[in-house]
């Protein structure tokens, strides 16, 4: 009977998080829509920018998501204002399909490209910044419990100024060259999911 | 073995309730859309109510997500007539988008502003009176548990008198200048959701 | 340590279920609309077919829920069967916003308003049959718990016959009098989701 | 407390493919909608391919949520690789409902049927094969534990082969017949989704 002071239980605000994250990951899909015009396989194929933005905003909220399991796997508690926090980062996830549409749009007409791309990155960027911002507050305020080792954490504070970096580096590039920052894009996202290190133990313990 | 006579688990309730919530939260995204003329750049400026409303329905469902969360949190059964009355507010929460939705082109035409300003509060009202109604007759039938002190929920019953109100003169204002009231429901769903108190706290306990 | 023969844990069913219960309720909100013509306040108030669809099927979905609770509440155990009688009822109430979307329209236009009211209360009607169903079979293969009494679903089933007959009868007037229809599977989900015994009980209990 | 190294708790995983798996065959409803002309009737009738597209990828999402309810069941933990697996199988689930659409506009049309029967037969494959890693990787790398029994694991590895070539040859023959494909992609969903053992053995058992 550990006392829990002004908190909720954290498992709830596990359930609303994972409906949120799995919510937004879905309705991606339907700003999925055939290239208007061609053959019925150049419209299938033509809408490529479609299934690239829906490949990186799912992959990034998967990553999101998989960051988010690491830190709430660990909370002893939430108090006040940790929920806060989280309602503010599901607030920006639940917002990512907007600029997925208009990316999915915009590598189709290139009006507007620029404009479009670099709201994209900035929700991208919002994104990570309120996961640290999570993390950091969880850690100050001393919520998290200590008998855990938890590597996917570990991997995310370790991943966290390259991952900054590169999404501003690439934000800054899209105001030039919006279609190199959204291959920039679809690299960090790949690679906040891979797990490097993993594959590659897994691949020298078979050796 | 404590005899639940009449109750379904209340942690079915919790599932399905935070169910809706986060549905309703994350679907009000598809009704974002581009403002319909100018440069792209003004395209995506130009759609800020689609944006304030997006940010005041989306908080609005967090902060009753944060009070529905406090009550069932302290629940220790749910009897059929709470279940009836849960039902009744998740009916309103996810009927929200539809309003939302309303405003967002309202803001835009301001012909039918007063009329889809006033749905708009009359809805989030009624989520803050269908709340009351739950808390109350948990309370008065006894469904709470004794043994948690909820800060939360305190907070909540303690705002109860001012939110409402609050409300209420946002409407009234809304029949002659709609534009106020958004930004009053704005207002109040911020008021709603940053834990004042909390974060005077916090920062005094720095200082 | 009691077996649980070709059985998944009934959580993961109830989880599932609970997602598309609580999605399928969310989504009818996307299709109301404002009555096309008219002053702002004309477009809303003859939006009523919308919300009294709406409100239905919200409603429908709801004691469906409720009396999908009750019985997995009690079960100790779901079997392969159980599973794919459970998943043919998801994909009846999946179907729903279908229907209901076609008698907001119909309610409108008058013309198809008998097909699309057939429609629809068929698959209410389909909805009240798998529950009966999925209820028939736990009782059958023993899958419930004794250990509990559950007034809601004994209510459930006291109310089988009348709310099937209801059904049934409301199908054949709608197909001279598609409105009369609609406004009986109103007054069907109202008396499937208001628990007249208990709230008479609350009643006399305060007087 | 056994050790749990490098793993999130696998309850978490679940929670997030839940509500992707539920609400991918939600969302399925979204692109139903009627035959643009003929009487209300024909309307209905004639919108037959969109309710065979709707029922066979909601079978097959259910059907695929059965495999993988089977296998988290029996999971005693989940390493980082095997959430980037279930993030991809997600990531297709999710996508479903995208070639579900083409087909039901595709079977109207016959332009371009072949094109979208085909990319709608891949995706089916795709989700089968990734059923397959998940359950090949769970078993090798020893996440499963070794005290339960499972038919529904075995049955579904004992399909395989079978529910593979399956989908290989309806991919191959829609290349010349799409409709056939269509009706053998609904034919394998029932036979993933309908135990046939276990009905068999009931029928017997009864007899």
């Amino acid at each position: 009977m550990r006392p829990v002071p002004r908190s909720l239980s954290s498992s709830r605000m596990e359930a609303f998080s994972d409906g949120v994250f799995s919510i937004a990951a879905t309705l991606l899909v339907l700003d999925i829509t055939l290239h208007p015009s061609g053959t019925p396989l150049e419209q299938v194929l033509h809408a490529w920018p479609a299934y690239l933005g829906y490949a990186i905003s799912f992959l990034t909220i998967g990553a999101a998501w998989l960051a988010h399991g690491a830190m709430t796997d660990r909370l002893t508690r939430a108090d006040m204002l940790l929920l806060r926090i989280n309602l503010l980062l599901l607030l920006v996830i639940a917002f990512l399909p907007f600029p997925t549409r208009l990316i999915a749009d915009a590598l189709h007409d290139t009006a507007g490209e620029r404009v479009f791309v670099t709201l994209y990155g900035l929700t991208l960027l919002t994104i990570r910044l309120l996961l640290f911002a999570l993390d950091a507050y969880a850690r100050r305020e001393g919520l998290y419990s200590h008998d855990k080792a938890d590597e996917e954490l570990q991997t995310e504070r370790r991943e966290l100024w390259p991952v900054m970096s590169g999404y501003v580096i690439a934000i800054v590039i899209g105001l030039a060259l919006p279609t190199v920052a959204v291959v920039l894009y679809f690299a960090l996202a790949v690679f906040l999911v891979v797990p490097f290190r993993e594959a590659r133990g897994l691949l020298s313990k078979r050796s």
